[in-house]
């Protein structure tokens, strides 16, 4: 159809969204939904189920972790029963209150993924959603090497599902931290610590020296730090330079050992060396991650920055109840990955998906156009009788939903990146159109049809 | 792990939700992902594509249409940049301002699915949710009997993808009603009628007699509507008998003749004629509606009610733009199905699927339990070597993640639902329990372990 104007009285209501809320349209969506399923694929081959929790909270539920920074960020508000209730901001407390609740409930080690929204007041800056998606997989009662490798495991496995190039695992355990800040810096902070290691990169070893020095730590013992946590050629010679700097440190030594019997583990799982990186500076949470912590990031896009990250907590649910619940869990960023596929145009058929491909709006693989009035209403129940009869064999099929010319039905086609298109001559045979190579092909019967969209699929 | 009771301070928050809020627990939430994906099927095989809209909303958008009692249970608040906001009652006004909005980029017609929670503050009686799934299926764009066919088929497509036994679509015309009313009961109220008509399955004929003659009903048309009205054998009867009724009456005529034709339609599409059932009482959104409407029944369990409906409007988005933007549409009440489900037993297998199938809690078939330390670290890096080369066949595995009792591992195979177990042996072979068959196999290597579970699971 073409939308109609109407002389009528003007609307009344603008329409527009909230800042930082935004409409996801078909093509984008569709990307999302797929990237979605590989990866629900991949945490049920793990043994991760999912689990739903509400979008609304009790305040006081969601406050209570949160440092002022993310309770300042709460969508919050007094319901009509004047409880103080607020939109979740993280998929991570909730689980903790869900597993305090539910503990007699749920079957321990207890595996879960979830996928949903939340949402964060944050100032609307440089394209900073208010409402976005997280993807989380947490296996919580569990403690030693096998819990920490099979999460790394399981992202590992994730990536590679969802086509997006070669992904890099940093990986860290903050006890090795904290053995080289105890052989090194004693008594020093070690989120300052970091936070000015942190500027390394992009201000060179002399800024960072400078700044250590301003937080107390001798010449000497900085220049060791700077040196120890430089980049390395793989991970075995980080942690052959590590295993040096914190030696005499039990934390630090048993953090070591620690880190180094999860990466046996993970490459026994079949993921390859280059994946697994070790990089001391790695914290991530520091007041919330208490044994290894990680983040990935794409090799051919390192700018988009981490596309994932997780970490090992202690004691999950200590506010909702004093069972005390160790875990290790990750979060999977697909905001940015999807940000990340537009420019390496890798969702269909990896690296060779065509931009085409990827601009697709229908869902669907073929058109039936809707058939001239002049040929009869038998017509149109044969295109509703084929349809039924492709979509049968898998394959997917629109209709098309009015008697429109041809030409614009066809120009329909083009512009929802359909591949085929197929119109029923009078005589009750098919013209099949290939909207890709520009091809058109005489089908007498419906089997002809079916082997002639086989042969052009494959 | 055995969650660690320790001493601690008390906890200081209670771990609850909000009254009418619901956790979703692994099970459930397994089985209404299963359902959901199914269905996302059924839409693309048909050309729908997803969109996605904010939950959150200009208040103002979401009050424009609704009626007062909508409005009364809007979750509306201010938010910290002082905009009066609103969480979506429905995805149908999102979508009228979304295409309103987009009206420019999409292409039309257009197609889309939408799935996610809906928020309505309703009183909280009978196990009443404030938060709830919807999965809606619309065609914008499009008039006649083709697009409103399409719709019928793909509800009947969606049910039968779904596997919940026999279904019928009570369908409706609402030009049919008032054809009728203008004939047997010209001024009367349609909605007034409707009502009383609607009681006729509790209290019966001569109350909904009495009644009619109340609305101003002389009882000989009273007589005759409710004959005319009443459930005949098929179709077929049902057509012809309101055939009669409404002859004379232009717009009767016109929508009877449409839903002659759109039946035609949808029984050309494979659907059996039994799915669809004619039924003049349907009326649905009274103010809503204005050509098709149709509502799905599960055979088996008609007291679960609507278990999905639908129907075509003239004018989607008149309030937020002055194109008139015709469409049909329908949702699929997926927590209805999810109850009903529970009681037909029929996600796995069908009919056949077992109790403890449906049980499961881990969407993993197999459990390769955890070495026991004294084989040796190497005995963990076969586990995880062999978890992996199982996934890379398709097989769902999960690891128990931690050095316990093999009776305790064993004991949660058995409660989250697993159907094997395997675990290494000290000379590198492998022992294969079935925990459906109570069966155990020696299995000397890979190879044997993967013929043995394809063996079993078949």
């Amino acid at each position: 159809m073409s939308p109609r104007s109407e002389s009528r009285s003007e609307p009344r209501i603008e329409p527009r969204t909230l800042k930082g809320f935004q409409d996801v349209l078909p093509a984008k969506a569709l990307r999302r939904a797929q990237l979605i399923r590989r990866l629900e694929d991949v945490f049920r081959a793990h043994g991760y189920g999912p689990i739903d929790t509400p979008s609304l909270e009790f305040a006081e539920i969601l406050k209570g972790k949160g440092g002022e920074e993310s309770d300042k960020q709460l969508f919050e508000f007094e319901d009509a029963g004047e409880r103080r209730v607020a939109l979740r901001f993280d998929l991570t407390v909730p689980l903790a209150r869900f597993v305090a609740q539910h503990q007699n409930e749920l079957v321990f080690p207890f595996r879960r993924y979830a996928i949903g929204h939340v949402w964060r007041g944050e100032r609307p800056q440089k394209g900073r959603l208010r409402e976005f998606m997280q993807c989380d997989a947490d296996l919580v009662g569990a403690v030693g090497p096998a819990a920490d490798a099979e999460i790394l495991v399981l992202m590992a496995s994730a990536y590679r599902a969802l086509d997006v190039g070669s992904v890099t695992l940093r990986v860290n355990d903050r006890r090795i931290l904290n053995g080289l800040l105890e052989r090194l810096a004693p008594g020093s902070t070690p989120s300052a610590v970091l936070r000015v290691l942190d500027k390394r990169d992009r201000q060179g070893a002399e800024v960072v020296l400078a700044e250590l020095a301003t937080l107390g730590i001798p010449a000497a013992a900085a220049a060791r730090l700077i040196e120890v946590t430089a980049p390395r050629a793989d991970a075995p010679a980080t942690l052959t330079a590590l295993a040096e700097a914190v030696r005499g440190s039990t934390v630090g030594e048993t953090g070591l050992a620690h880190l180094t019997r999860v990466r046996e583990l993970v490459l026994a799982a079949g993921v390859p060396p280059a994946v697994f990186s070790v990089d001391p500076t790695i914290a991530r949470g520091l007041d919330y991650y208490t044994g290894i912590v990680m983040e990935a990031r794409l090799d051919a896009l390192p700018a988009v920055g981490s596309v994932g990250s997780g970490g090992r907590y202690d004691d999950l649910a200590g506010l909702y109840t004093n069972t005390v619940l160790p875990g290790v869990g990750c979060s999977v960023g697909i905001d940015r990955l999807l940000i990340a596929l537009e420019e390496l145009e890798g969702l269909e058929g990896g690296a060779g998906g065509s931009a085409a491909a990827n601009a697709a709006k229908s869902p669907a693989e073929v058109l039936l156009t809707h058939p001239a009035a002049e040929h009869g209403p038998d017509a149109l129940s044969a295109v509703f009788a084929l349809a039924h009869r492709l979509r049968a064999a898998g394959v997917r099929v629109e209709t098309f939903p009015e008697d429109k010319k041809h030409g614009q039905q066809m120009r329909y086609a083009d512009r929802q990146g359909l591949a085929f298109a197929l119109t029923r001559n009078p005589d009750g045979s098919w013209h099949g159109k290939s909207l890709i190579a520009s091809s058109a092909q005489e089908l007498p019967d419906e089997a002809a049809v079916l082997a002639w969209l086989a042969s052009r699929s494959s």
